[in-house]
């Protein structure tokens, strides 16, 4: 399980404040924190006050100084993609690109940038018709993730599908087609593509949320997901990551598990 | 989800003085506890050291005393069929007995039993060669005691098939065939069996038990999983219990579920 530290997101007060003061210190602080508890990527994401034009540079900005502290690799959050190239051009080790959608035209900008400069792509099960409700059809959505990874020559196991999860309170029948989804693109090739999810929009303005967000997470593994961006300061998400590691029977038991999990 | 609350049992050592001393007192402390935890079933189990010839008149009482203070109904847990049947007896409402093998011999003295006195029928899928590793073979099983249901005129759905969860530390690589058992048996029939566990048996010994108890018990009930034999008192497991039933879009969501799934 490979989880994606949340917190460099222009969303949240502290980064959106220390981007607009050109301040290190918090994206410092979180890169390095998130590398600790357990994150195998950092997500970084300028937040939706950056304006287009100045994404690109600030993108560059919060990679180096992300990466700068912390050994990680950084996992690329932005519509726009000239910030992802920007990203990506001083981006140490593989990035992971997020994201594409399943349109077209938006597949023949991604895949191509993520091919060029040896990332891994996250592919959304979602185009311009929006996210469907039922599995099959985010399983046909995946699909053509599948078939565009394999034309334009990126590696399975680089493409990372999220079929999308929607907040429980609202969008309650979509929490079960998202864990079948996933089990059914865990099929869709050989080798399979990998599953990813942003964790956290199963709870959005719902109560309970840490709670629901390590409850969905486990039983979202269970089916077959290989990663989520999710809060992984969050101890209690991380040790329930740990013990599905070792109840899937991937991790060897071992009585200090949750802290074999973290290093 | 059906949570049956496993106190009342005679290897833990306030029910083992109960038992011995004749008193009462803590058998209605859990009767009571258990029910208002939001236990569905009361197990009852005369444990370890009552002797063979004194297990019918130990289940009557222990029967009689837990639903004179509870309106829950009780899964009568013992490999004694006299101590069974002696608590079917005295049984108000429809009990739950724990449990048959898929041996033929035990099968011919369970299955008619469970009709006789309108109860329910929990079936491990084991025999005398023991409990089999893989999926495929406690499906195997799980399929005679489907069999046997429909030979008998046991509705279907007043069978509950346990997969038997064993300890992590020891047989690891069963944890992941019992979620995928529980995922075949309920596509057995249609209408299909029910499917229970019994839950601590998944982390004994082990570091974090409660930890991977609720984490097991998530990742089965994401599979299927309608019932389990379980601490009721913990609650963080029952809190989990019931963010599933809210992802799997069973209960609807409300900001008080966690309430409405104990009442």
């Amino acid at each position: 399980m490979e989880l994606i530290g949340e917190h460099i997101n222009g969303m949240f007060k502290d980064i959106r404040e220390a981007i607009i003061n050109k301040d290190p210190g918090p994206i410092e602080h979180w890169a390095k924190l998130q590398t600790e508890k357990g994150a195998r990527w950092l997500d970084i994401n300028t937040g939706p006050t950056v304006a287009k034009e100045d994404q690109p540079a600030v993108m560059e900005w919060l990679v180096k100084t992300a990466q700068a502290v912390s050994p990680l690799p950084c996992c690329l959050d932005s519509t726009n993609p000239e910030a992802i190239e920007a990203g990506l051009k001083v981006h140490r080790g593989q990035a992971l690109i997020n994201s594409t959608s399943a349109d077209q035209w938006k597949m023949d900008i991604y895949f191509p940038l993520a091919v060029k400069y040896n990332a891994k792509l996250i592919g959304l099960t979602m185009n311009e018709q929006g996210v469907p409700k039922d599995a099959e059809a985010r399983v046909a959505l995946a699909m053509e993730l599948v078939v565009n990874a394999d034309m334009r020559g990126l590696p399975m196991q680089d493409l990372y599908i999220d079929p999308l999860a929607l907040p429980a309170n609202v969008a309650q029948d979509h929490a079960p087609e998202v864990i079948e989804a996933i089990r059914q693109i865990k099929v869709l090739a050989d080798p399979p593509p990998k599953t990813t999810l942003g964790l956290s929009n199963v709870s959005q303005r719902c109560a309970e949320r840490k709670l629901l967000n390590r409850t969905y997470l486990v039983m979202c593994m269970a089916a077959g997901l290989d990663s989520a961006i999710a809060d992984v300061e969050d101890e209690m998400l991380v040790d329930a990551a740990a013990a599905v590691q070792v109840l899937l029977n991937k991790d060897i038991y071992c009585d200090a598990f949750l802290k074999t999990f973290r290093s």
